[in-house]
């Protein structure tokens, strides 16, 4: 499953910048695999973008081996920005961000021509890839023909690779297996991000795309490990905004087939990834990005700050784990 | 309930002109009564808005004892609109719709920024009111506490009234009957529009803000009899689209107390009304409409139109009920 | 839709004993219409069945103007009783009720055929009819088909007019309304208790159903005024155990068509309804029996008592509506 | 994590008769690692069981290197036995079953005492251990509060070791993490089986319990592998009714840390798997058995025999992994 190669990089101490130009030598389609940080977007307290903090966030990521950084996740609250913010912090992630790392940016809108034509603005704004959720207002009628037509529309006009987004979570909606199995055979689409953490769905995914040139990165830290074992290529992990190194060693125990290390790691990597997803959400990631060195800043509204009580509980999942 | 005025209006035929004159004169804040259609928005076949043929429907509209309209509620596509577009079709519907006629606009969009900014052009644009729906993409921290914020701020910064909009079947979350009681009190905010269909929960809401001037609209013509029943004041029905005569007619009979008949009615109304929203959504409304006389048009994508046996299908659903 | 004869039994005060002679004169099947309190079983403190204060309940509900009992609906632990103790039970309540009031005793099992032979004793006990709740242990495979059979099978062997009986928030499963109309024409099948609260569903299944022999029960005070607006002929409420003279006033109000009395009272059951089924399930059933002059006694468990906190909500939501 | 000894079993080919002694020896309470297939109960064509045919399945389950069977799991059709039939199976079981294996029987009732009676019954009967599902009748009360009040009585009551059973796609209800970790502290409960499939949550419980004896069987073949990964120590797996002797070399593959080819084997029987599980249930689950050599037999009613096109779809479930 993992190549000599890559395993050599961690094996001899590859300086980071050799992976990416590793990897797409391997491949005809660009290689996702690797750890991401689904960046968040720092605010000031007037709820405006603070681009200066985020540039130094990016800077600090620069520094962890991740593969690249995804702008516009889930937990870059995207529904909150404008257009044209949304084109502008992927223009300035591209001028900080070194070369080496890949700019994953999320494009999806709800119509199929708005995600077009953001897939195309974001591609000439730098993106190496786009992460394209699943629309999803009218989820009843988002059938496996709708968005099997949704996504060919979209990987047929986007000038860089597609990368599908399933999470949900937020969204009410998975996209079906039979989907994802056709959509892997288009040219243009490389790659699942799933953040539904149903490891089963997930290991049926990577079966029945294997001839495809098709990779399943986890949309969680926490299930990254089990997503390894059953043939993810990485993951786009919200607590790499915070625990960054920490998921990147699991990346790598995981790699070099360390099972029983791997599985302490993942372990104490639960409850502060839940803490920071599931349980207290963006609000959550921001106040631990604070803590742990990094820029979080206030949420937009109507997200609004923890209360006292969530931040004792938040700091609890933290320090019960040892990370604080 | 029912004031003696309303009640003569039908009894006396009384000019729909009068109707809007009448019911502000009664209560200082808007009175929203009545029965509206949530208008669909017509595409040509390259999926751009025709504006003409929505004219076209607009005039037809004007013919029926409406309250007024609702654009760009959920059967406007409106998450697939630009902003741009949003603001365009409210100001097309106000030129051709008649003053007589209120016209609700649906502003609502994830930020509260952004809803306040979309707010404020709408009733710059000619909205007498707007209609404001749940944000949903972070459900999980869409608690009572940052909903009651999110309108609040909306409310404020309105030049008209807000109505509020539950919708669960396209956000996943309902607005919780707290907030609603909170949100009531506000001087700004004159009604809910509630399409969950849970008739237990519109009496209580009812109930609980009967001090307050506030109205409860049902959110579907499915249900709008026994709302009627439990107090409510009206309906946005996607099926007044197709069969708004009827749709008024069955409000007459209720306003009247004609209950057996009103029954007879809402009875047949349903499986075309289900027809039209959960089973095939935009795509059956808008085929029904081209059956019934008005301008359904395309959808935009990734909506998808009916296929053959779902066409079928809906068509029984109108004619077993003798509608076709 | 209402009898002459019906509302005149209220108009003039007709006898309690008359009612049921006077509605099986008119129909061949069995007339179900009215208000049943779904009885509780009080247990002493060791969780024995406690007859004596069974039987004092039973004699004060004969004092009421219910049509009939239902003994084992949800809120009589059934689940939690041996096949010996339901049939004692059903024994039990026929000899104390008077022979003018209808028992209907919930005789479903998982097997059908168990129920079928539930079914056979129960009626060998004294019951008049049998409320058959829909199997549910192996929802994903509880299809139409499945359940048209179960239910096809129970009829034919039953002794006595079968209830079809939908409880969602117990048995996560809606029996369908296409498996309603089917077996709404077995000449053994006489009506629905619904207890789902969907009042567009309920209103469906009565046009759906209406060449038939077959009536609605509303499964619950919180909306047995909109289920009698849509064409319900009654209701199985749990509040009727609490309120009973009151929930048989709506019935009386709705009967004759007084809907703002009607409405007015539905309000102010709502909270009160909602604490005793979904809120607090049994425990607050049983604890607000207490309060009113029943026998609540202890539950058995697993099911536990109400927290001190949920006891003070639980007066609250009878108090805040003047019960208490 | 795998003992030495543990490991040493599957590298020299220790006889399946020592496996049980060795594990007793480590540790003071019963060890319940390994795969067990829960077994199906075989009906005759008028739903009688067939003790015969049951004799066959179970010696032939005995010449697969199972740890033990689990009678009476969601796929025994338990719900569907009288309290007579579940205990004679149970002795029955044990009479054929070699003393080596270990016999793990369900006892779970919805009421407490019932369970208590039950369990006493089982472990009467030759029961080793027992699996007790959580009671779920009124889901909506059962608090952790009540589910730890349960279990405790259950488990101070019984004679056997008690393992945990939370299963969500038949009760709808998942055992809260916190009830878990307390009970986890019980001297005579010794472990979880989890069939929700939720692999965050399994390795969550296993990082919470890590101090306890205590340990997590999953509960389908569909997540063993990533189950192994994060520390579970087996699996009760439908499918090892089917790919009895497949199943146990997955779990070889895991506990040898031959994970490449585990992987393997793992993606060919995730479809199996959901095919006799979620997809069609013990009906499709009876038919593999039979294409295996097995005796699956009827179902009782209510399930129902898979349709033409089910079973069509239940082959092409097991060849197209080529099973077939």
């Amino acid at each position: 499953m993992f190549s000599f190669r890559v395993l050599e990089k961690y094996r001899r101490g590859v300086p980071i910048l050799w992976k990416r130009r590793i990897t797409q030598a391997v491949a005809g389609k660009l290689d996702i695999g690797g750890v991401y940080p689904p960046i968040a977007t720092p605010f000031t307290e007037k709820e405006d973008i603070d681009y200066e903090k985020l540039d130094e966030n990016i800077d600090k990521y620069s520094k962890i081996p991740f593969k690249g950084l995804v702008v516009q996740g889930s937990n870059g609250e995207y529904p909150y920005l404008t257009a044209e913010e949304r084109l502008e912090v992927v223009r300035r992630v591209r001028q900080v961000l070194p070369k080496s790392m890949l700019l994953m940016a999320g494009s999806g809108c709800e119509s199929t021509r708005a995600t077009v034509q953001m897939t195309e603005r974001m591609a000439h704004n730098g993106a190496d890839a786009v992460l394209v959720v699943t629309p999803c207002f009218y989820r009843g009628r988002m059938t496996s023909q709708a968005l099997i037509h949704h996504y060919t529309k979209v990987a047929d006009a986007s000038p860089v690779p597609v990368v599908l987004y399933s999470v949900p979570a937020n969204t009410g909606l998975e996209l079906p297996v039979d989907a994802i199995i056709r959509l892997s055979q288009h040219p243009n689409i490389v790659g699942l991000k799933d953040s539904g953490g149903d490891i089963t769905r997930i290991g049926l995914i990577i079966h029945k795309t294997k001839l495809e040139d098709f990779k399943v990165l986890a949309g969680s830290a926490g299930f990254l490990m089990p997503a390894y074992s059953v043939g993810a290529v990485g993951g786009v992990c919200a607590l790499a905004n915070v625990l960054g190194k920490e998921v990147c060693e699991l990346e790598r125990l995981c790699l070099l087939g360390h099972w029983e290390k791997a599985r302490e790691l993942q372990h104490r990597l639960i409850e502060p990834n839940t803490a920071v997803t599931r349980k207290y959400g963006v609000a959550g990631l921001k106040q631990a990005m604070e803590w742990f060195g990094f820029h979080g800043g206030a949420t937009r509204s109507p997200l609004q700050p923890l209360s006292v009580t969530e931040l004792e509980q938040l700091r609890t999942d933290f320090s019960s784990n040892s990370w604080l």
